[in-house]
């Protein structure tokens, strides 16, 4: 596993600027979140209350509003490692959706997307977070808990604990070179945990 | 893409023996089918109509009943390649599932899985498949139309169009080596598509 290089800004229409960002090496004090935004290079760390507002004034990140949304990534054909990148508000938070291009193997190009809180690992535990692709007769969704911006973003998609795509199913999926993304956050209850066991 | 080697046979207590199996090269009569099970180099071919008694007699293949059934695909430690094949018969008629571990890159096995429908592919585009995997509070679902055994089972897995899955998602979806896949067949109908759109 390489670690990303930098790549060209994503624009995206109706999304505004996605700009592809670096993680930081280190985080010294577990309370200070570096810049969350994966591709880029940014020397930024604050507490988990600012980074919201960080992520939105310095990187342009726009915020999606409502409990289920659609984000439409645009130029799929970029060459990797790209990274796309979408705040989403529901239910008093804010999540981060990354969706990155990125060869592990040399010539091979996938698509991993993941979503993290911007809060704890113990608040992220408390919803389950849906991506789902519908195109082509073909239809594909991932749930799973939502991993913490405190926790590592690079490491979740190394993992491949996320959504993978390989380049034909991305194809598959895509209309006109864009990948139209249904996102959908639930509280995962105990309950319904129980019920349906 | 390497065509699949030989492997040893699988099997499981409950689903009966599933031995791997190859392919024919080429099919001359349009009408007859070649032995579907994959990876073992059968001679046989025959028309549709006795592929099932086939598959069942000489490769003892087990068939699944019910709408909805649970797979277990058992020991997914073994090497690539290996396949995983049964027969699930509902709606009247019979559809046969193939899970494959198979190294596209080396050194990185992955699991590809997809449902054929024994019959033609116009009889094939009238049904729907799921797949489901449901395990730590992870789930991946994908769906589309099964391809007619008619086609080959080994372009649509090098093409990647099916469920795919990397060794760690495969790991953190087994449960002590074993794969529980959920499987359904509905009816795909022009009246449901139209109320989607």
């Amino acid at each position: 596993y390489a670690p990303p290089r930098c790549a060209a800004a994503q624009t995206s229409a109706e999304q505004g600027v996605l700009p592809p960002c670096h993680h930081h090496e280190a985080v010294h004090d577990p309370q200070l979140v570096p810049c969350t935004c994966p591709l880029f290079s940014c020397p930024w760390e604050g507490h988990l209350e600012v980074v919201v507002s960080h992520l939105r004034q310095t990187h342009h990140i726009n915020i999606l509003q409502g409990a289920e949304i659609v984000f439409l990534a645009t130029d799929m054909h970029l060459p990797a490692p790209t990274d796309w990148i979408i705040m989403h508000s529901c239910l008093g938070h804010h999540f981060l959706l990354v969706l990155r291009k990125q060869e592990k193997y040399e010539g091979h190009p996938q698509f991993f997307a993941t979503m993290m809180l911007i809060g704890t690992p113990t608040q992220a535990d408390n919803f389950t977070y849906r991506l789902e692709l519908n195109r082509n007769q073909r239809r594909l969704k991932w749930e799973a808990t939502p991993r913490s911006v405190l926790e590592c973003v690079d490491s979740v998609i190394s993992d491949g604990d996320c959504l993978v795509l390989n380049t034909s199913l991305a194809q598959l999926f895509s209309d006109n070179g864009s990948l139209a993304i249904g996102i959908a956050i639930t509280t995962s209850k105990v309950h319904n945990a129980e019920i349906e066991m």
